[in-house]
């Protein structure tokens, strides 16, 4: 079969590890006899530096119009980047914002679980693991205080600035429904993170999650004060399956258990919408400091095209095959630098992908 | 000379533990000739069964014309507690609330830091502690999203909820001040954590932060957006001196912070107001699971009376002492349950409050 996929390099360390992700899904159409079509599109500085817009109508248009997107990331995870001093609407994010809304891509998932050969690499102790983790997060993504009204104003000679915080009933029931869902294809597990003990939103939120959670007798849901899951994911992250959370408590929970895997450069995501179309990009950020050295790790946005080929398109036997033959090339010893360890032979970015397209 | 101090046991262990840092307050002053003159006043929980609400009007005022206030904890930090459907102003938590908005108590002071004898309870590998860790989060504690305005209401029939985050530049000013004051006491490093690439609030919090910085040639400021700060507390925290940030951010990354420590049970907190008042407590919640079975561990409420003794009452040599009877006592090597290991003497909470107090 043809299928269209928009990819998107963006910034830093991007245009490299997409390079190696689109070899593999060629090595894939070519063993399984699918086509992909790709269309690039700028997004976040480059297309500030090329337009002076971090996302054009017109690339959000061709993305619309494919069938999944593949995005390697954008800006940079630091403070104190060359965009530090821009509105927000004019840094590289903000693509990735407009991107989301302009999609509808309300469901965020990230895995976050730990490698059984990269266990080294976990910055948590042995009695804390235990037997490893694996949880998914299912982060609200178009809604909260990431799109809610904002304003900077002088009053009395007094500059304030006001962000808000808005949740309905229906965004919460569908991305409830999500990590239901989930959870019912893993270990019936749900929590769901608040802070209901001091907003509004968090009450809706409880109250909404209780009601999803009516239809699903199977599935054990528990909640859970942010502040205590900050806490718990650092203590005993074994004890999570499913996380459900809204945009930013997700975006921060997200980072610290991908963070805690120890293997960030291994962590693929999606965020969808409604139907099967989705956006797919590696947890990790954009790595300037280390862009364009071919020493950037490629697995996790590889296996953001598995979960693509798995999602968007149904192509569960490719996905398996992708997910196996990273497994494969990591039982050979192969290792980007970030997930080095004694004994294991070091290769570079476009030698993994290599190594792994073989392996398909 | 005599002090006036305001008791707030609370709820779940709350009793226990604050009669255990009166037992070392009153060895104080009769050691160092002062008179500590106690009120003990209900709130959260106990205030909700006495009076139907979580904190008087009458308790406050109480508070209000003392010295300082120590407080043992309120509500219980489990999901579903049994106030569990209660609206937000009739929950313990409320108390708290209230407690810090009506005596202005607007920088939170949660100091966070390895304890060499306690090492083993670190969740973190001994590579990424390294040589230790030390920092203190300074969380602004009467405004954004905690203090906004809020309401639920049903739009052609959707529920919606919504919060507001507002911080004006005094807000911001104020408590930057404080940490950069901290800061100058210890390595002179400030970490301000924010979300400037989506929030208008934070894009003012750095302005004026980095005004603020301008008065402060010898500190070291940078800025780390809240998600990227989740992932190095996890991951190094031995790069952090002083963490700077607002309510809701400081309410997640210091529960954090402290989890990482291995010794939540020993970590004090001070909430200070622009004179010298206080209100003192510990890092931990009221672990109700446990309450009443005189095994909870007092340390962190009587390391949060020596704090009070610091800041709210200038007595530098007696904070000390406090401070160092406790060290001896881990050094003697008696133990409550949460921080017991091989080849300790493990002691109830009355027994710790004694060893310390004898101590002195
Ligand atoms: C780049 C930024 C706007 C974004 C977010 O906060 O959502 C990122 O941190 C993420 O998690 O995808
Ligand atoms: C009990 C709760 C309202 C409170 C907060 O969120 O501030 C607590 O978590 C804390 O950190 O003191």
């Amino acid at each position: 079969m043809d299928y269209n996929i928009t990819l998107i390099p963006g910034d830093g360390i991007g245009p490299e590890i997409v390079r190696e992700a689109r070899k593999v899904m060629d090595r894939v159409g070519q063993i399984y006899g699918h086509t992909f079509h790709y269309k690039e599109i700028l997004m976040g500085g480059c297309s500030i530096d090329a337009y002076g817009v971090p996302l054009t109508q017109e690339a959000l248009e061709t993305a619309r119009e494919s069938d999944a997107v593949l995005l390697g990331a954008v800006g940079g995870n630091v403070g104190n980047s060359r965009w530090y001093d821009a509105a927000p609407d004019k840094r590289p994010e903000a693509g990735l914002l407009a991107i989301r809304r302009g999609l509808g891509l309300f469901a965020n998932i990230r895995p976050a679980f730990l490698y059984d050969q990269l266990a080294d690499a976990c910055p948590l102790k042995q009695e804390i693991i235990g037997n490893g983790f694996d949880m998914v997060i299912v982060r609200e993504l178009t809604g909260g205080l990431y799109f809610g009204a904002r304003r900077t104003e002088t009053i009395d000679g007094v500059m304030t600035a006001v962000d808000t915080l808005t949740y309905n009933e229906n965004e919460i029931r569908r991305i409830a429904v999500k990590a239901f869902d989930i959870a019912m294809k893993r270990r019936k597990k749900v929590t769901s993170v608040d802070k209901a003990n001091v907003l509004d939103s968090s009450r809706l939120w409880r109250k909404v999650v209780e009601e999803v959670a009516e239809d699903y007798p199977k599935v054990e849901l528990s909640h859970m004060l942010v502040d205590n899951c900050a806490m718990q994911l650092v203590m005993n992250p074994g004890q999570f399956d499913v996380i459900l959370t809204e945009n930013m408590f997700g975006d921060i929970l997200s980072d610290e258990a991908s963070m805690i895997t120890g293997s960030i450069g291994m962590l693929s995501s999606a965020s969808l919408n409604e139907s099967r179309f989705g956006l797919y990009e590696p947890s990790h950020g954009s790595a300037p400091d280390i862009a364009g050295q071919d020493i950037a790790n490629p697995i996790a946005t590889i296996l953001s095209a598995a979960m693509l080929l798995r999602f968007s398109f149904d192509l569960d036997q490719e996905a398996d095959a992708v997910e196996e033959a990273v497994r494969q090339v990591l039982k050979d010893g192969y290792r980007t630098g970030d997930i080095m360890s004694e004994g294991c032979i070091r290769i570079g970015t476009a030698q993994m992908g290599d190594r792994i397209a073989e392996r398909i």
